[in-house]
């Protein structure tokens, strides 16, 4: 676009390596990450997503994952280091969406919702030894040695092919959708936000007969209340709890000015039953 | 500078485009602005500025707004995505300031002090229908569906006018600046920072006949203190109070190695009252 | 490698600028530095490596430091604002290793770990009046007024004698390093990662006739507990403590699922025996 016939690749073709991890804030760990993806593709672009991850459940952690992955173009590449089952063996994998889209990840199911949405093109074992440690990798971080170095090339423009060998299915988390049983939606939380927002995993086209402005009956916890179902988080009452599908199209338990969460009581894992 | 001959356009001429939100450091909005911003522009170079803003006073908002905007270049652009009186409507719109910066904000008042700073030389209100969102904005996410994308349309060089429709005025807070009673000054806690000094808004213009050295006697709270007008941290005696005009050119109490408003038991909004 | 005959300049070896600073994550004091730092050198490349240090010990900001910059490329650029002993008086410092890494810092030992590692190649006083600010820095932000705006000149090209005074010897932490007593090694706690992994100074080297898979006798704090020498995470049994050299060569101990550090109430400076 700008720097037409002077380049054979246009600059804005350098795709971004955004990074998601379950590493502190206050770690080295980004940083180390970040240092090796530089020292094999010094022009690299490296974006911060989301860092110091803590799942209750596996479901949250594939929850983030997919949700801030989403907006991305096709060719932006991943580095999810995210491990609930930490210490135990996960062969390190890269999987194509069919959106192209390429996750670098631990093979533990964590990519489960990316590839239901979005589904599975390709996918690769990376079981080559570790061309950035000179075959002398870590065994406690592969985020430095493995995934880093490995997106760094794929965006430096290597096939993947050269990175690992090809794999037909990756591991899938058993995840207990949410369900229509009658005129009720069962479900779970999968997600509280910063703001204690309470989201839900059922989705909005498995209810798309409620419509906005309608009294629910909600069975969370110990508890059982009635909210409205509204349209965005200026509906809700001041300090009453409302419920609308969010920006993902998930239900959603809100409060105005206030958290949810807390006035619930809840978290993630945390049942739901919803009636009209 | 370096291209120079090659291309048309300078690759340092490529804005960078900040964030300042109130998002949480874990969630994953701030990753579903950003993708959303490489969606509609590759090489925009995303900049984080600061997460996580939880306003006990709007005044603290547009404090953090303003300092961690200030030393940017002509043609920076901002997205602030602050919002503390969330869940009212709020048009969104984008302001131009004198010194040629653009900032993304909902018309909250949180630009106060931007304004007031450099001054307003255009302002949009963004009414069009989501261009992002083929018109279908989500009516939670502005962030995502609104700001950043205009953002990176207006980083990518399309002209302010084409992203929405002039406006004459924004919200502007009614601040209750720090004032000059006879030989004293008044004013209010704006912000606590992460190492407990506590920054007034009291301008080091209106108190220019301090003299550096002077004793203060300051009623904050329920308290009156001594403490000396020094230059620098470096000159409080350790586990002791002092007070100094900050890098801001804001009176700030602040203590040797220690935390003075854990010391002085105050917070954003307390009043504070200095004589000389 | 991707302009090749376009620039004289490869658009790759533009440095990254690397922050590591002791900043609160919600100040705006960060963004000010970056602010800074795009003013003086607009297409500058700067990387977030970690904020909000709280040293307890100095040794572990030099922790910290060494291995958040350890991965980066030779020519990068970091910006050190970590200061344990806030308030002193200390000269800014720009110094570069053997390797060719350039690190702005105040002269107060934060580099010791660094230049023991790398090695000093050339130090330099930046005893110049502050360009930036014309000469009228603030005593109170040097970040900005000082570190940011140097290594802004740094990575546009200048050279560095332009920009400070050469000196010899710089700072440097009289730290105690771990120790060989006998069949015994005594160090101490140097940094107690997110995931409550206990990291000592003791390093691989020095302990290299230990076998993995015997068992340690820890004495550490108020206890001596016993614990295998493992490979990785994984190899330790499901709620027991493992000892095992981490992915810095550092002997570290860990929980498979928790936090050591909460198991042995120990922190930053607590002495640690180990015999075999």
């Amino acid at each position: 676009m700008i720097l037409a016939g002077c380049s054979r690749r246009e600059p804005q073709s350098e795709p971004v390596i955004g990074l998601l991890t379950d590493f502190g804030l206050r770690d080295p760990y980004v940083a180390a990450v970040k240092g090796a993806i530089y020292t094999v593709h010094p022009s690299a672009r490296v974006v911060d997503l989301l860092h110091q991850v803590e799942p209750f459940q596996i479901w949250q952690g594939a929850y983030l994952v997919e949700e801030a992955t989403r907006e991305f173009p096709k060719g932006s590449i991943f580095v999810t280091v995210v491990d609930p089952g930490v210490g135990t063996e996960r062969a390190p994998i890269l999987l194509e969406t069919r959106s192209g889209k390429f996750f670098f990840a631990p093979d533990n199911g964590i990519l489960s919702l990316v590839v239901e949405r979005e589904g599975m093109r390709r996918a690769w074992k990376l079981d080559k030894p570790s061309f950035y440690r000179a075959g002398k990798s870590s065994r406690t971080f592969q985020g430095r040695d493995i995934f880093g170095p490995e997106a760094a090339r794929l965006a430096a423009g290597m096939d993947p092919d050269q990175l690992g060998s090809r794999i037909e299915k990756v591991e899938s988390l058993n995840l207990t959708p949410a369900s229509l049983l009658g005129q009720s939606f069962q479900g779970q939380v999968i997600y509280v936000d910063h703001f204690g927002n309470v989201i839900t995993n059922i989705p909005r086209d498995l209810s798309s007969r409620l419509q906005e402005g309608i009294l629910l009956r909600i069975s969370i916890g110990e508890q059982t209340i009635r909210a409205p179902l509204v349209g965005t988080y200026a509906d809700i009452p001041s300090g009453k709890l409302g419920a609308l599908f969010n920006s993902s199209d998930y239900l959603e338990l809100a409060m105005n000015k206030n958290s949810a969460a807390h006035q619930l009581k809840v978290s993630e894992g945390t049942r739901i039953l919803v009636r009209p």
